[in-house]
């Protein structure tokens, strides 16, 4: 196995009602090769950064097993730049800045080291610049998955149809899974948009969990219930991570599989949010995720036997 | 084991995006018995009606096996009426009309034969009233489990609170949790909400499936994701009557007797929202409980043998 991630690496600043975090390093790449790298260490990284990008923050992540050989790195250019404010309730933000730099114009060039992967996370960026990935490599992978959001929905529909015909697996939020289907049940939608390419689609809600659609079958895995969500940013992105890279520590894409994968997505999520930015997914070790993993069985485990 | 219900019986007018019911049954109390009989078939209803209430809708919960010696009808007076309309999405809705009629000047007063339960279900009412049954029993049930909501919060606080302290399970939902406490965090919320009397707490979260908190334990039940919700009216209380009437059937109180409770629960509450009030609860049979419970199971069911 190995995985091939496209994703941004930025810098975001983030506002939360606990307090404000200045241009520490994001972005959706950054947090699924610290989710994925929990669980798998071949890792490969497709992005662009300016020469304002911490050498350390790439070093971490080097050391981590993720290999950085396909992050393009443009001198006399700066990062791609997000902040964002939280509301007291923490379900919703607006978006303060958003300053594309490096992405403006970016068209990936992956390294010959980069064409073979065996498993694919297509994290959100614009359509054609997920396509141009799938272009470039020698075969299709076993599994091809793909997050997108309602920007490109509003701006890249036919770009965004055209990847969804190429993918396995959709991982969205329920408010995209509605945009993008034009139907208010998740029911309803998951079948459409299964109609446009995805085998699996799995419906991100948030604090509220996430479910797996595949063929007639529907799976739920909750959010952990925490003391405190201290930062959101990342969390969806990580969760993403999660479980790609435990699938390609697996290998198994039956339901099953499928389903523990999910979990362990939202077990690496559940820590995402008790820190500002990737903090929190950069301090934790195999003890951490096992115990946390055991307050998920508690949460989902119940045995049925005298059905009524 | 007994089942004492106390809970509304009504006339409800609703409006969904679907359609409109005039003057249909209704109340916290016939759904409760509806869903509670699913699973049991010794309970004992205290209500307060009009003689404009229809004795066919009577008579279909006593052949349910629903006691109705504790329902007073107030001859010359009119019956509780609910007026709602639901959002498209289903998930809020404004009240328009509320007819207290019979509720005005209700005081309970229990059957003898009422007056030795094994489970008590104190429905939505005001604390005086639910104190008032409470105070009627000869010695104190083997598990009390109420309902409230926001309204007794803001009127009746003081009161609410001396319930609360006679009462295992609360059963409310994510909202009046977060009011009852001040908390905005779930995991706050419970844990200041049973420091005031109930060891279990149970925060239903609508379409978001439902919480329970006892001890160090928490547990969660997914919602079954439907095609389409047709009425979300009583889903509620049909949770809170599954719930209770599982409970009353195994008599099994621990950890894992409760888990399945709520599962049952969420299983009937998916049946209430198919078709205007308590219609669809009044037409399943036991094979429907049955597949339905199925759906459940795979919804939740996973194995992690492999934990990283």
């Amino acid at each position: 196995m190995s995985l091939l991630v496209l994703g941004t690496v930025a810098f975001d600043t983030i506002e939360t009602p606990f307090g404000k975090a200045e241009r520490i390093i994001g972005g959706a790449g950054t947090y699924i090769c610290w989710s994925a790298s929990q669980f798998y260490n071949d890792i490969k990284l497709v992005s662009v950064i300016g020469d304002d990008y911490p050498q350390d923050a790439l070093d971490a992540l080097t050391a981590r097993g993720v290999n950085l050989d396909g992050v393009e790195k443009r001198v006399g250019e700066k990062s791609f730049f997000w902040a964002g404010k939280y509301h007291l309730d923490m379900n919703s933000r607006d978006t303060l800045v958003t300053e594309l730099n490096v992405l403006a114009n970016f068209s990936p060039k992956l390294p010959e080291s980069y064409k073979n992967p065996e498993m694919l996370l297509l994290g959100n960026f614009a359509p054609a610049i997920q396509m141009q990935v799938l272009n470039q490599l020698n075969a299709r992978p076993k599994l091809v998955a793909m997050d997108t959001m309602n920007f490109w929905m509003d701006i890249a529909m036919d770009d965004l149809k055209k990847v969804l015909k190429q993918v396995d697996v959709l991982i969205i939020n329920d408010e995209e899974a509605r945009q993008l289907s034009g139907q208010y049940s998740l029911v309803k939608a998951a079948r459409l948009i299964r109609e446009m390419g995805p085998k699996y689609l799995v419906i991100k809600k948030g604090e509220h969990g996430a479910l797996l659609f595949y063929g007639v079958h529907v799976f739920f895995v909750p959010a952990l219930p925490l003391e405190e969500v201290f930062d959101p940013t990342g969390a969806g992105d990580t969760f993403a991570g999660g479980f790609m890279g435990y699938l390609a520590k697996t290998g198994d894409c039956s339901l099953n599989g499928m389903k523990r994968a999910l979990v362990y997505g939202s077990v690496a999520a559940s820590f995402c949010v008790e820190a500002f930015g990737p903090n929190r997914l950069k301090e934790i070790n195999k003890d951490d995720m096992k115990s946390r993993t055991l307050q998920f069985l508690e949460l989902m485990e119940v045995t049925l036997e005298d059905i009524v």
